[in-house]
């Protein structure tokens, strides 16, 4: 089969022929793969930032955001069967450690995720298991791709965000891009807050008012004043950044109320602070990571009750590089899926 | 009356005679102070650290952890009456505004802060407010004094770790001093978890044994090793950091283990941290200030039961200035109580 | 001043000449009352069902529901000035107690309810106190009124089934009247359940659907089967009695799932349920009171945005009993509000 | 093997000869049992009472409080291996639909329940799935087996209960005989409350206070005016319910404070409460069930940590009809365990 596999840091992918994976073991699922979202991660993995996190031999086949239809199942899959609509969680875990039997399986002590530490999604088959699938009945396959990680990142910011806020809190969002887009309609059904979008394009700002922000705010002209200023000079009770270089990270802090929480899902840069200001203003900063499987249940229902829409920009699997740099410019608009 | 006040900065407190402070308002409480203890925010207020988070004018009388006898009530007050013994909640909030509704007292948007922003309790009577009394029935308030601040804060960062770990979880407290000895008992009655203790000072890991933790770590000799040791390389699951400079602060977020929160109480040091590594790990900062007037009922409700003592040092208003030299050098043990 | 007052149980009220409040005590505060909702425990404290749960002595001024602007402020009262509009929490409390400082004002060990246990607000002028305040900026007084306990009541009960449900549970309103219309507004926003609207009359039906059903459910007619029916035989997660006859709660308790939950809001009837019952399936029952005042901030805010709306039937003071009789022939569309 | 199963209701079980269990899908297990308690569960089977409630064909194994040493493990089975010590959780669950993926277990879809829908561990061999195992380390099995059901419901009572309730709070535990001995010392090492034991025995009162209970109600005379004397005439914060007839269950109603809540864990008996009174005073009512598998390790480790021991009965298995007698006749002190 063709795959869109990493030979070298640095290096675009290349799209080559691989054997088709085979079910290994009795718990074991091949989904074949009709839309394959394209991430920021993807990029940092090219540029060689996951490297010293996790641990991997090139090549091999990116993509961890994927959906499709059941080819196979092993013989102790008795929840799924061949032919059925899936969303692929973008981990496998084994279902008896701690973190997994409480629901948090992002924290599975002997994790596997296809595309950052094992084959992926960029490729007409995948291998995952029965614990990482989720039904999506008359939804499509390249329509609702992109919520397997970028949606379901968002989703676990967002629920946070909305249980440390109240009716009429203000939460701003840094970066209206793949996540940014979805986590904006969230917050939409899933809290009663004040909605603030920062950008540093004017279209992605445009793209904020239409996915719900109440209010937008140009990041490139003093973020921290301007929300100051919505907020009567009293802060935002969360700010999620969706960007997390140093800049962001540092201005989230400043725009934070008193109580506040920072929540960092975006990364490449260095949070700096003081203890004096963290105590002194009870900061809370939490790492945000992808969310665990009920939630991304949670967001196929939410999407089927069409609260939720991913703006995607499709192609096929030979034009993942083309999208990829397209993202590393900041010119695509919503999410890349390429269609394997 | 005689009142400890700072002049100017860097420079000891002068016991000097000041007028006796009177009720201005009706919700207004004179207590007349039998016991104020000494705290390292004092020191830190001393050397001008607190000079930019707040606004004071010298000379002003310090001292925030007070206890005593109600010698006078305004008008308006309805639940408490001259000569009951009560310790005093170190802030005066307005107990209307959002904050104060939901029981957050700390986060009122109209707090003073007695010791602080204002005249405190180094002083033979404090005036403070209804809503910050809480009865001590038959405990002194010499012996119970320190509980205001020291016991108040370690309380608030020990529920925050008991809401974040289950039975058998590791957490890891950082500073076996005022506060410290006062949350590893709290550890002890409000969590079944694992509790290790790190100091660099020898005589601090033999209290924090008798004060109930079940392993203990000398920070002088890579504490992050010993607690991977402890954990059987798992890492903590909270972090309490009492001490807050540079290195513990770094040294906290290395011991974590996945999904783990670092709670900062100590100050004096710079958090910095890599956007990926809080992600990546999902781990959660979080600031925490002194509690909440429920959390103080709590902490007097589980003194009365036995399961919190305070190690104090006793002394005289004027001798306020030995027990800050002590509490410098690191030689006090327990928490230093003025007796004005 | 002329207000509507009980002479008498089973008889209507009276409209008479009465001596206007006046200021007793530092924290209270006059209001000019321009709306007052007309409740069904106005019919049912008539008909003397409340005579052995609270102590109160005829004749008194009925009406808890209320809304309309400061006249009068005790001298300490900082928070609300003279001619201000404002929402009237239906009780008093002390604000020292453990349940106000917890947030909790319903369980206020010292709760005052005017139109219930003493002087309400079917009059020009109502007696209450400062921390029963709410602004409402540019809402009108007779628009909001109901909200004061009608829709308080809801927010509480649609709270507490948010809190025990997920996007996609199926959330069942017995009962659409006063409350009832308002509840389903709130599980609108407040949730992403599928809610079904029972109720015995097709006009109720109609209008749940307007107010967001996404399913009606005609209670004439085996409502157990139909709510059976519409979860796929998996019964709902909760259900929420606005109605509380023996029928209703019977009812409600055989359309729950497993682990489902049935919130008590009417009253009237009495719950029988065998205790293998509830423990087989591990339902829970709450019983649900009138929201804390964040509750009352939080409705004012959701009204302001727009996602609530509250349909009355406005009439003069003299007009009570008319409603009241409306209210008991249940022909009412809303809730009735007389304008003192 | 020999196992001691019941052929017909009404009539004591018979220990006989059966095939011994094989494994039959990949993920199951065999257990050799060396400790089975023997539960008020396994009468209330005997009498017919679960009949309407599980379809189960006669004859059939009963016990489900389950301990012994892995005897095999299926194909599938990772983390458990021929050998190891474990203690049984009484369900054999899917692991995929909702309820599993959040960690409630209890509530799965495709639950089976060996020793009540399926052959138990009155029997040599056991078979059950690798999703009910939790590891007992250095434990013996016939000393914790009665954990993994009157323990596990025990702890689960007792964490709602936790969540419920603070420092000072009271609750009140009716019934001490195999759950509620265990319940008494999760009591005191999950929450700091004052904790009441009522029981009609003398001999188990004294047993409640070497188990940890501070006061006694003697539940012959008047409880319910008993636990208003100790309580000051507040009333009880939550209330545990182990017995479950008509008069504890009426009585639990009747002790409890403002916003309380009562617990059911026994059954029986049927509850009957006006609608007007569960409202008035906001009480809550929970079915409380056997719990999860992180509640059963959770349990595991407060064992291990010396804070929990159950009382225990030893006999062999064809002993299991006389301690069902003494059961019956409530003369058994903690709780019977057969060792087959």
């Amino acid at each position: 089969m063709k795959a869109a596999r990493l030979f070298s840091y640095d290096k675009p992918l290349k799209v080559v022929d691989v054997e088709a994976p085979r079910i290994k073991n009795p718990s074991e699922v091949l989904v074949r793969v009709t839309g394959a979202g394209v991430c920021h991660t993807d990029l940092h993995i090219e540029e060689g930032v996951w490297r010293e996190k996790v641990q991997v031999t090139l090549p091999y086949t990116l993509g961890h955001e994927n959906a499709g239809v059941v080819q196979e199942v092993g013989d102790a899959v008795a929840s799924f069967k061949k032919g059925e609509k899936v969303i692929v969680h973008p981990v496998i875990t084994d279902g008896t450690c701690r973190p997994c039997r409480i629901g948090e399986d992002m924290h599975c002590e002997n994790l596997v995720f296809p595309g950052i530490t094992a084959d992926g999604g960029f490729a007409e088959v995948l291998r995952t298991s029965e614990r990482s699938l989720v039904r999506i009945h008359d939804l499509a396959p390249d329509d609702v791709a992109p919520l397997a990680d970028a949606g379901l990142t968002a989703i676990r910011a967002v629920k946070k965000a909305a249980s440390r806020t109240t009716s009429g809190s203000h939460i701003v969002v840094m970066g209206v891009g793949g996540l940014g887009h979805i986590a904006l309609q969230l917050l939409r059904c899933m809290t009663n807050a004040v909605i603030i979008a920062a950008d540093v394009a004017e279209s992605k700002l445009r793209l904020a008012e239409k996915m719900g922000a109440h209010r937008v705010v140009d990041a490139r002209r003093d973020p921290v004043k301007q929300v100051m200023d919505i907020t009567a000079n009293r802060g935002a009770d969360v700010v999620i950044d969706l960007v997390g270089n140093d800049l962001t990270l540092a201005n989230g802090m400043k725009m934070l109320h008193k109580g506040g929480t920072l929540i960092i899902v975006g990364y490449g840069g260095t949070l700096s602070v003081k203890a004096i200001d963290v105590i002194f203003s009870e900061f809370s900063v939490l790492g945000s990571l992808v969310g665990n499987w009920d939630e991304l249940r949670e967001l196929m229902e939410l999407t089927r009750q069409g609260k939720v829409r991913v703006i995607t920009q499709k192609g096929k699997l030979d034009e993942v590089n083309d999208i990829l740099e397209q993202l590393k410019k900041g010119t695509l608009e919503g999410r890349g899926v390429v269609i394997p």
